[in-house]
């Protein structure tokens, strides 16, 4: 199973997506501050990958805090896990994990490394079964010949291994339901043009990519039945922060017909807020708009607007898939019955 | 009042737009084949100044024709005016212009250079006087303190002169009527990170870029109260082929409650066509879409979908502006009572 994430020799290794598709550059990292400014850089993104990624940043922490205080290790802790929870704002997987990582610390006896990597350990295996689970309920949905749309990357890149959306869409196209993948190029980071279509292509998975801005027409033409994208942090009632784009996706897909699919695991949701009302909506620098590989595109003085996820609320939502099982029509009942 | 198409001295000057921010370069223009061909690669784009720059290319073709068959240049005429119809499919202000300026073959005697030069000179100066009309009747839709948002560049870039959409947004703007101008990037070709932002900006006039996708987003915040474009072919009953997003940004709207305004001069109406059914929507190479200035961004071996126009239906389409007037809700009679 090919993870973007690799605990190898006692380091951490980070795939830098930043240089994807070009080339495959391994980051080695070493301490917890080197993690949080790998998920801040964007070195690894996708909510459960920036999930597990804090997890072992917060193994590193540990034996960072060891080496420093071995009897008081657990007291230096917190001013280490607070910045690594706010590397990025938007993932709920990035302070589900770390809260998941501490709930082990109580009961760790001499070194924490060993006890808190193996937990480290469980979450990643735990976040690729999910996936697989994920997949095959998901591609229960899809009819055959089904022609669909994915935005941003939620494939093994944005995961432990497999993807969410893009788990869908491997289950499905295994199972010969899949006619047509589209993947929208997803601005202002490329994520379906470089990422996206890497994965696919590399498993054998024919792609087609689109400016985001077409994807309205492949719906006018009907030539899409669903579009599928994973989540970044999904609210009690079924509101969904996702990239920048999903929402207006959710729109014109209710307009045409055409269905929408939310795929993440438990750890995406953040029980916590009745709704997408409260939720960080990270905006980012708005060179990643205005330039490309540090040359200007846009003509010089442009302001920016450079919202990097938007909210999708649940009405707009067809299903939405975790490994608990599927939500047709989702409201906080229903996410309340299987989602604890 | 700047043009991005200058005749001088005997030479058709063409600002090279695919240069643009980067560089104003001018090219030499010498002969219709030359003019076909910077109208294909996009030096010249914006469906007014396609016709503005194929008028020109008339002039330069009779000057041929001339030299070559005094007596019988109208001859020799027909294969070369094909070839610069179809240098471009979907802006209908291509065929407008050549046939207008067809109808001045008949009354020439002598060198044709002067007189057609004059009605080339007298086409463009229209789209000028045009563009200033629209400006002001689409200005008076606007509420105080409009919050807008404009698509691709219809700006002074892609007309004589002053622009369509544009021309209603420096007409607003000069009004003080509007307080927020919002340009979509519009990929894959930058038009408004690369040309609406310069063009404003060169006036003096702010201006804020955003991806695409993220429209919806300012739609859905209450950002917004009108998107205005441009067409580069409107059909009888007032469907609209424009710059590829701009169907998805008129559903968007009309589920926001947003208002849409289209301006566009006589010269883009096409009745001949009752419907936008049969509206030849170009699509071009996927390497605009998959590379930037040559450098390959998407993974190698993915497909591309890249229609670079869309179709509008009239219904989403709340003020149609021409120099002819103003028409809410458009359709067929409501067309047919000012265009003729």
């Amino acid at each position: 199973m090919f993870s973007p994430i690799i605990w190898r020799a006692g380091q951490l290794q980070l795939l830098d997506q930043r240089q994807l598709p070009k080339q495959e550059t391994w980051l080695a990292i070493d301490t917890v501050q080197q993690c949080s400014q790998a998920i801040s850089d964007m070195v690894v993104r996708g909510a459960p990958a920036i999930g597990i990624t804090a997890a072992y940043g917060v193994v590193l922490a540990a034996r960072q805090c060891y080496a420093q205080h071995a009897e008081h290790w657990r007291e230096a802790m917190p001013a280490l896990l607070r910045q690594l929870a706010q590397a990025r704002p938007t993932a709920v997987n990035l302070c589900w994990a770390i809260n998941t990582m501490q709930t082990h610390f109580a009961a760790v006896i001499g070194h924490p490394e060993p006890a808190l990597l193996a937990q480290a350990q469980r979450i990643h295996q735990d976040d690729i079964h999910a996936n697989q689970t994920m997949g095959a309920l998901g591609a229960q949905l899809l009819p055959q010949q089904a022609k669909v749309l994915t935005h941003c990357n939620a494939g093994a890149l944005a995961t432990g291994g497999y993807g969410t959306a893009l788990g869908v869409i491997r289950s499905g196209f295994a199972q010969g339901k899949i006619s047509q993948i589209y993947a929208d190029e997803t601005r202002p980071w490329w994520q379906g043009a470089r990422l996206t279509a890497w994965e696919l292509l590399r498993d054998g998975l024919p792609v087609t990519l689109l400016a985001d801005s077409a994807a309205a027409m492949l719906m006018q033409q009907g030539k899409l039945d669903w579009v599928i994208v994973g989540a970044d942090r999904i609210a009690a009632n079924g509101d969904v922060a996702n990239k920048i784009g999903t929402y207006g996706l959710a729109v014109l897909a209710r307009y045409h017909g055409v269905k929408f699919m939310v795929v993440a695991p438990r750890s995406t949701f953040d029980l916590s807020l009745a709704s997408g009302a409260a939720m960080p909506l990270e905006q980012r620098d708005g060179r990643e708009l205005l330039c490309f590989q540090n040359q200007t595109v846009a003509a010089q003085g442009a302001d920016s607007f450079n919202p990097v996820f938007d909210l999708t609320p649940a009405a707009l939502i067809d299903a939405m898939v975790s490994e608990r099982g599927v939500i047709l029509q989702p409201d906080a009942a229903k996410i309340a019955a299987i989602i604890s």
